[in-house]
């Protein structure tokens, strides 16, 4: 199996791209970047230079001939994906997009939140949103996929057990922190040792693009459950926050239920619905999920508590946020699409 | 005026022996801790063994004399001060506790969350609890000064407004965050470097010491309130994690409302309350308290956002924990108790 | 092949415990640890507890049954090692010995830098160094191998090929820096994140244990070269750094030569020494090595450097204290002693 | 005394800006930065926009009055002070320049070294080394005082001592290591969290600016006493390193020797030729510096260490690289040329 990569230098594209050269079943015979010079001088990228240099075409996307790939996965700044996806899917291969541009159904509020026009609008019915453990059946059918984001991975698989359950109430409140690799690897003042270190903040309080995609996902969810009866309009509070470390992410949230749910139960249901799930551990009762036990894997870590309060309770998300939350979903995404086994390449 | 100093090696008590050292108009007369001959081979505390040497008495706590003392603080592990208390009160000497002994107004509390005997139930009616905004007027008169926990200090200035105001209902979560030095110098292996950097995590999830104080502290103050009318019996959801930096405390706080507020008016009510108030700081709307610009100083920098939430406002607060946390707000209660400029030592 | 572990919740036996579960040519049939109940309530244990389980039995040293395994490594602290070797020598177990225990070959040295008595001397001969670049043969025909220090690997793979060379004078100035990882798990306050972090320190300077390890190693090999003619008494000057993060070692080494080498020559120099060697990349000319480089993998890059003086040259060298300084080259010493490739294991 | 800053928002402007703001006897009347409006909605400006804000006038470089200043400090990127220089010195005004524009006695060397032309060769002779320690006489009768680097500052009050000593031979080698603030606050990848933190480097490998500065110190010196003799021509090995953290700098001297010199006299030459020093510390023996203990003061703290080897000895330096290395040194010059306490404002 050939496998393309479109964004190689950023923080998701190198690890995606580490991911594709050591797996088993794929043969990563294109990498497009912007400067291919640069890549042959970059010391993250020896593994590369060294043996199996001739079995790998490196060059620009607009040089780039992607007719012997069956997969190609865009790590690029949202807006380039959509410029090449339809050529790439006529031609019969699988598009697996890590930037948004799939990712919100209606092409406005991507319009609104990113602030570039939708040059693919056509494709949006037709992407499938990349969550395995959602959406498994529709994405090994499926040609273009939308990767989800690093918060509403960890969101959605923190709360999927219980807003299919009758207890779900109408609001969520995510408190969500990540390392700094979230913001990605560009220029920025804010991304500098200097402001990072020793320093914890929230941000984006006017609003986060990850916002509306989660919204998005739970109405989904909600509205094909006809279990669910929501006492008024779901609502989703989400405050993101930097924490000084490159990777990880962690969702402390709370949600609000009709009903009073047991920590057994709660912890039962969890259980019960991640019971085939290899890379979502349930931890045991009052144990803490942390980053360093995520980091380097694609596992998800969830510890639910009741918080000896009556209307809520809280469950805690640590993933990787380049890795289950970027890379490694889009890999699980890859081998679902080519009937592998779900973790090759990814213990 | 003559200040004595119990314990001194903790990361709290080195910030107070420095605020108090420097303090333009407090002594430190003396200085009590374990093992004296190790201050003088710590480089910290260059500053002593060098021109003031000698108007500063450095000796074991069992071999203290505090006649010459105004007021001693008594930054030392839970069950030391209660044993002192008493005997330095009846010689006329002020005693500012940052550690629990004095905070749970019930011992019965104190004894399930601290695992201690309390020895001094009979001082706890008489002890104020040290927060300079809520209970100024009572700290001026004390005697004995209950010094809040890290966490309480940042939550109740977080909601005080709020709860005084009659759109408040009976809920808050408090989402909280604390670099390590919240956890002290003591040799755990949690507290190690190898542990601690390039991890994120929740912890405390049985139960934290500080959540029957804030509980204690809130239904204080909504008793007090004529206006107050809550349609539940008070809750708090309080969720610490550990952030890996050293210094510096977050808290993000969600409070559940009856009645909508608008940005606009949430901001002019926290500006209102904390108006004369120099050690707070309401930012302009949209911009986050970070940290950093709150570590080395006695500040505590808060901001209100409305959420687009109808039932839920978000305030985020940030503090350093080991001065407007700890040590601190431990020397602007000593301004409060000798009519001193209330940030005299603090700039 | 089935291996045991003797110590595993060290930086370093965590390390060596995950690499020999994922060998692809070994079964970790043996685990040893002071208190096997708590591996199992340890996160980072988890590969264990889940699905091959069985196959590895957990136990505490003194209960072990090692009559079923072909080599046992040792990851303990000093002094352990050397009273289980012989016997396990006598029943054809090759031992792989990662403390001290057998690195010097003057047992009044031992004792003298570890203040421990030596209780199996006579094994002291036919322990075999295991630096693999050098020792290649006698490590492949030994029984008993005690593994270098971390900065005595980065130091001898420095100055190999200048110490075999005709132009090398009789001194060595290795200015080293480490990550905490170095100094271990154990609950020491130098450990701790307040005092690890934000800092840059020298240590040892009354003497560091490595050092007449390396003098002894240089020595070994100077004697074996008829070529080399020191003009006065070998000599050392080492001093050891701690650098704020957890794994990674650097070592600058100035070499001081009796004939000027050009950068050309000093490169090839390398080049040719190493040509053979996976696990060592000599840099290109003004390129320095980085610690995240060559973190988690067994590699150690070199870059050399003539710094324009005529008298000294410059080798910098980068090395994961926990792989090639530790573990990864335990690992790679079990390939060699059982004849698999040499990177089995460690790619 | 009226003090103008230009240049106030990269890390050595902003702590040079707080210096002055709090100094005791001089009042910050003028900042030049090139965006003012910037400046007051930057969080770290707080200080500035409160109480004292009509007593400092904010404008652009260019816009500036410079007229009812008595000093003016640079802390630009190099080529700017050059451009202003005689005509602020033809005012009145002393100036004090943070950048190297007159470092270099040669100004072809300084364009060899910073590739920009220099603008204002007449004024090279005049300036004065701001090393407080070396040319306090010179400096108090200067009006155009060229501050040292940070790296020069370490190094020159690492080996003063010996370097004015008869046993003194030609060769210092010099492993420095620096916090990245040394790199300054401008947006390069280098200086990114993502690529500072868990790494440690050697950098500048082909050359660094501060090697000619040094080198034309030490010879300054060595040229003016007539004890020295060097058996060769006088030879510098400079190897700078980033440690991944914000603040603190450390020199790890290697100092060659003609003659053997004991350690307690050593240390005698250190505290003889340093007694005076409010701001340098000789440790005890075999105790080391830690950057630590010297950040955010103004100090240096240096330990001497005969290595016991005949030929060198070793020379510990530490420094807040922001401070002594940058902005506390240029005040501590300030209250030079000013006649006050020198450390005022510092302490």
């Amino acid at each position: 199996m050939n496998v393309g990569v479109v964004g190689c230098t950023g923080y998701t594209g190198y690890e995606l791209t580490k991911l594709v050269k050591k797996h088993p079943l794929a043969n990563l015979t294109l990498l497009c970047t912007r400067d291919p010079s640069e890549i042959l001088k970059d010391q993250r990228f020896n593994f590369l230079t060294d043996i199996n240099r001739n079995k790998t075409k490196i060059c620009e996307l607009d040089k780039a001939d992607f007719s012997n790939c069956d997969l190609v996965f865009f790590s690029t700044p949202h807006g380039v994906c959509m410029r090449y996806a339809e050529t790439l899917l006529d031609l019969g291969i699988k598009v697996v997009d890590l930037s948004a541009d799939f990712r919100l159904k209606c092409p406005d509020s991507f319009e609104k939140w990113y602030g570039i026009k939708h040059r693919a609008k056509d494709l949006l019915d037709s992407a499938i949103y990349g969550l395995p453990e959602l959406y498994r059946d529709n994405i090994s059918k499926g040609d273009l996929i939308a990767m989800p984001g690093c918060y509403p991975t960890a969101i959605m698989l923190g709360v999927l057990p219980l807003i299919n359950h009758t207890c779900f109430d109408s609001l969520i409140i995510a408190d969500c922190k990540s390392g700094i690799s979230g913001a990605g690897r560009s220029l920025s003042r804010n991304n500098l040792f200097g402001e990072v270190s020793e320093n914890f903040k929230a941000y984006g309080l006017s609003g986060h693009r990850h916002h509306p995609e989660i919204i998005q996902e739970i109405k989904g969810i909600v509205s094909k459950n006809k279990n669910t009866k929501l006492t008024s309009e779901l609502d989703l509070i989400f405050t993101p926050h930097v924490v000084p470390m490159f990777k990880g992410l962690y969702a402390s949230i709370y949600v609000k239920l009709k009903d009073k749910i047991s920590q057994s139960e709660l912890i039962k249901l969890y259980r019960t619905t991640y019971g085939g799930e290899q890379f979502i551990k349930i931890l045991p009762e009052h144990v803490a999920p942390e980053t360093r036990f995520v980091c380097n894997t694609n596992e998800v870590h969830i510890s639910v508590n009741d918080s000896l309060n009556k209307d809520f309770v809280n469950i805690l998300v640590a993933e990787d946020n380049l890795l289950k939350g970027a890379a490694g979903q889009a890999v699980q995404v890859m081998n679902v699409l080519f009937g592998f086994e779900e973790n090759a390449g990814l213990e």
